[in-house]
């Protein structure tokens, strides 16, 4: 299986680059894992909110493919525990899904177009944290994922 | 208000501690903020993780004041978004709190002793972070909290 992470917008915080390339680099032992970087959206300053969340929406959905399965991280989505999570890994290995594609929004979050076309969503936390950060965490969580899956001593319960 | 988070070990990846340098700084215009890193369990290899937990226990009860207001970091307590999490803040600032302790515990959680001296419990997230991470995860809302209350650009609704 192959695992995506779309985002929107580099990372520019150096130490956050350099923290995530640390679970990239162990992440090629167990899967083909990428980090999908769509271009911040110009004159993002001039516009409101929802007019910067349509034109990532476009984005978005122009990148996405209905042959993959996508999946949102939004606040609303279902809460795991890493234990849960990696458990939600097996179960697309095992049906067989070829592309997993997580889908982090950008600062305002997704727009309804983006909640109509892909419906399944996963949350991390209630709280929100610097999308840029969000990469980090969920990088950290699917290498942790797998640590459980291959009964490594990375995660404790 | 002083806020204390008290951790146990030391950050050893560098780009993490520049990372949450970055929210330390920024910080300090808001609140003294200050993050107290308790020494790793010696020999904690040859430990259960229960003796760990006990041995942690007592670091952090010795550390404890019943004068502050602790708080422990746990995937069992309440989860609060960004903003009812900077409601929480200025709630103990209303309530005349000097001290708050936020508390993080280590790799396999707290010791029943830990739960029973400290009653508050604030979650993040129902998935396990490195305790490295959480840090600078902490750190981050912390920081988030004090420009919505101070209504600043950072966070967006």
């Amino acid at each position: 299986m192959n695992i995506k992470l779309t985002v929107i917008g580099k990372t520019e915080e150096n130490h956050l680059i350099q923290a995530i390339e640390v679970y990239l680099k162990r992440l090629k032992h167990y899967v083909n894992y990428e980090i999908i970087v769509l271009a911040d959206i110009k004159g993002a300053k001039n516009l409101s909110p929802a007019e910067i969340k349509e034109k990532e929406a476009e984005l978005l959905l122009k990148q996405i493919s209905k042959y993959d399965k996508n999946i949102l991280f939004d606040e609303k989505g279902s809460q795991f525990t890493s234990v849960e999570f990696s458990d939600y890994l097996q179960k697309q290995m095992n049906q067989g899904i070829k592309n997993l594609n997580f889908i982090v929004g950008g600062a305002y979050g997704f727009s309804p177009k983006v909640y109509q076309a892909v419906k399944e969503k996963i949350s991390i936390s209630k709280m929100t944290f610097s999308h840029q950060m969000i990469r980090l965490l969920i990088t950290e969580q699917i290498y942790r994922a797998y640590t459980i899956l291959n009964h490594e001593p990375y995660h404790k319960e």
